[in-house]
């Protein structure tokens, strides 16, 4: 088959590299263009040495038309409040769209401001953007040209309690989610939070219960469940580099032990590729899936409390891996291509 | 003043190198006997290099009359399960007793035989020793000569709910803690899980609702209480070596603000040496309280829900730093020698 | 084209996991048998969770005539000592054999008995098997069915050393290797020097001068040398999972700059597939390597001192990568299938 | 006796949070003034919330006559290139002087400027400072008001080529040594070298043979030997916060065994109280000297190669620690107060 061309617009950060090294691994693609703000005319390989003989590629300006002549898929992963500013122009072409930002996420500009401080420059484009967690939203991405790609918080947390929401088996006013992330999942620019003595050796929660992607999460949530949840949301920052661990903690609306749980979500899951189902008491680690598309998930009943744990590489399910596999619903391809 | 003459019983683990490197720095004590079950008849700075020239006192056999004989205050660093064998030995002296394993902790032999496995050998004593938390315990620590030094995970967990379970601002059915620690809470002996290349860059949850700490937190936070108190605890492994976080979802009774609860917090500990309360919404992080005796406590309101965050090392104000604490209380020395 | 079966012998160590991880991305490749000596019956998958629903086959014994019959290349996997033990009853079939531990490598008996204190058990094979250096023997592996697959240490020192020996740049009599290894080196058996609270926050040398792999090095790079080379070889253990880094300290026998060496250098391996010279100064990083076949070699000039530092995965080009490009040169196919 | 005043001036960087700790370890201390160029206004424990209850001292403007006023000692924690020009003012006063920054360690102006790349801007002063490694210079030190505090690589490498060079027992021509070191020693300062996810799971050299300490290194050996000694330096960066470790390989002038060298050094360090010296071939370790002022030295020979390793905390013995302990020196105190 003919190559599909991807470009990427904003191209220096993790999901770019992670991007980058996933594409060179894909049977069908081709990079047409790497566009960054900075760093135009440097090789790639020079912002990431690791690509070297690789992806040797050239950095682009944003070049609007060129980038959309050359383009079968764009991918963005510009900053949130920046990707609304520039994604708009390019709506206008054939191009399948997918935003890595947070910037398309949420379906109500008021949430947008809460959740953002700022109000959004592009409402009239919110609606059209389907979620993409294809675990969820599998017919709807496939259908569509512009795809919002989850959280990485978002997209572990929801597949943990897909199931038992939809078969409406825990109370939606009480789930708890207590987040373990590592660094990476703040970003490639050096901050104190970020610098090795400081965050090397500790544990430390931030955003308590006030963190952005909290109503990301409540609004995805409410779809599954039928009905509105309200969630308390505490991440915290790890001494690792890669990996979201999610341990949640939900109220049972029934009498259910262990075994009619990990039967219901290995049923729920059964035909996904990218979910795995923890059996027999075992519990995720993020070790087993980081530098993979996986997200597992385990499963404890404790009197009437089921506490669901879920764990994904922050970088590859939780943004790039999911970003390629939207793609290749999108396309029609193998979901799997490229991930494995 | 004289000098107290102390001895370890089981050296050879990290509390006994803690204890040991306290002991140094502490202007009253002097160390008489290090006994240890293997390696009799070398000097202790040959376990532990990093105190040669500092202690190079040669281990010792468990002899019980001679350790009686040359002690005031005796510590006990031996595993759960074997220090209730060895201890009894040593309750018909006038030496005071400092636990740090679990045997004695729990006041009743059925849970003990629920949490440990086995039955307890020496139910006899079971109800004389005291539960070493200087903090809810000064008083009956200054009396005894027995006292049980607390689990590392129930430490924080307990300073954290002391103030609203005495206050009865927050539901005793419903509390939910979720613990990460660092490594060295597993102890000294290499295990699979605890092998640097499994347990460096992963986070995973174990024994979930199933830890054999949680038994001696639920008795504690009961009498805090005044009335039973059912908590959930999930504990994870995080890649350091030193510290514990908790984070910790409760639900109030009545309607309070962030700000109120500081105030009783600020309040409640204004005179306790070893506690500190968060301020101005800032959260504790564990690398402000390793190789301290602190134990920092943060708090955040969400809707009805209070979050409760305590940060401590596991290895000082979770074992050695806190047992030298009920030792300076038992013998009326300021309770901060050594500490700081 | 028909696929390649290949089996494991000795799977369950670190190098075993790497080649099932490899072997799974190789288009041309499909694993037969999974071998053990213990954990016989259990699937692959739960000895190492993060394959499961990617290697689910279930351990066998190692059955020589079964594991011969049903195989096309045969990987060893057994630690050193063992391997000779059992390598020679594969030896009269037609399976090509890759042996990742140390027992065919030496030429020598001497040196083997001197290296590894006990007498080699398989004398009569050792001058058969071929050193899989690809970038040193291509043409012999592809004319062998025997590859003796370097050690981690061997392979970055040989590589950053080979253009300058055969060039006969350097003295042979003054070289010194400072290496320093991320904790995976040691295997998968815990160990108090691999203990997380042991290893983390410490760097030390170990086997000052006396590690096995130097005689290994010496007898290679004298071959490139044409003559007796000696070399001093201290290693490091540093806190982190994967990777090497070796700093080599030689001394020019004539006057060259940075520049000529950086020719020299990017000449020698501008046809390798898994070797980049860094440019402009610029230094080998670990992380630039690790999860990849490459090795990374640098250089600077400090009067008549030559610098030399590379950095491979000790666990990919330093092991199961490196086992897998063996294969793939003795097979006939792109020497890197699979490993890209 | 009465508390000596010290002050700090640039207290905000790691080296100053090391001061303090130890200052209120002290028994003979008092602090008058944490002065600082930035953050005027704030407690200190602000900007370090690990001495939360412990230093809650305003941090106070760079008053230089309040400051000579209210000291007896004075501390300088500014940057290199900074130091110079804010040290003469308190030059004319009776305070005794310690410097931690790099300004007045080398004795040349011109060597100065080609380590640091400017020009000295007050040369007057460097021949009067002291170069503070005390176990070099006790006698100096107890005799000037002026301290140059040495830098944290030149402590740890001197340290371990003293005996030797003193002794003529190595040729001066060819020393090459290899440093590792944790993260910290870049400083408090946020750096994309210093990210976590970038150093995190890393080696990499940096500044090959052109790190400026190499001077500074080199004058000072060439008066231990007597004569001009010339090394190779090659520092690397290892993800650790903290802990040194220099592996230095030079060629023994005579024949000599590792068991007279050992008696050598236990010798000439018999009565240095933070100088251990390894005994029956064991080698340093980072972790047994971090958060202590202690330099261990370990060695091993092979042929006529004599290979030195040692270790030390690069914030205790490299900077802070020795710092008091040259402060004690020059008070005529007890050298080990407040660092034990």
């Amino acid at each position: 088959m003919n190559k599909i061309r991807v470009s990427l617009v904003g191209a220096s950060g993790y999901t770019g590299l992670e991007l980058v090294k996933i594409f060179l691994r894909h049977p069908h693609v081709e990079i047409s263009n790497l566009a960054v703000r900075s760093d135009v005319g440097r090789p790639f390989s020079e912002l990431f040495p690791a690509l070297k003989g690789r992806c040797d590629l050239i950095c682009s300006t944003i070049d609007v038309s060129r980038i959309i002549n050359e383009s079968d898929v764009i991918f963005f992963g510009l900053p949130h409040k920046t990707s609304m500013d520039i994604i708009p122009k390019f709506l206008d072409s054939d191009c399948k769209i997918i935003d890595l930002s947070a910037d398309y996420r949420l379906n109500n500009e008021e949430t947008y401001k809460r959740a953002y401080g700022i109000n959004h420059s592009d409402k009239g484009h919110l609606s059209e953007f389907v979620y993409g967690l294809p675990e969820f939203n599998r017919e709807k991405i496939r259908q569509t040209n512009t795809v919002a790609n989850p959280g990485c918080f978002p997209t572990g947390i929801e597949l943990a309690l897909m199931p038992v929401l939809q078969s409406g088996l825990i109370k939606t006013d009480s789930i708890l989610v207590d987040s373990k992330t590592g660094i990476s999942g703040g970003g490639k620019t050096p901050q104190p939070a970020f610098h090795f003595p400081e965050s090397n050796e500790n544990v430390a929660a931030y955003k308590v219960a006030s963190h952005q992607h909290e109503p990301e999460i409540e609004q995805e949530l409410s779809k599954m469940a039928g009905k509105s949840v309200d969630i308390v949301f505490v991440p915290h920052l790890v001494p690792m580099t890669r990996g979201i661990y999610n341990t949640i903690y939900t109220e049972l609306t029934g009498h259910l032990v262990s075994g009619d749980l990990q039967e219901l979500y290995l049923n729920h899951y059964k035909n996904e590729p990218f979910v795995r189902v923890m059996e027999n008491g075992n519990v995720p680690e993020t070790k087993h899936v980081v530098y993979t598309n996986y997200c597992d998930i385990g499963m404890a009943v404790s009197g009437n409390r089921l506490i669901l744990m879920s764990a994904i590489d922050n970088l590859i399910k939780g943004a790039s891996g999911q970003a390629v596999q939207n793609k290749n619903v999108m396309i029609g391809l193998d979901e799997t291509l490229g991930l494995n």
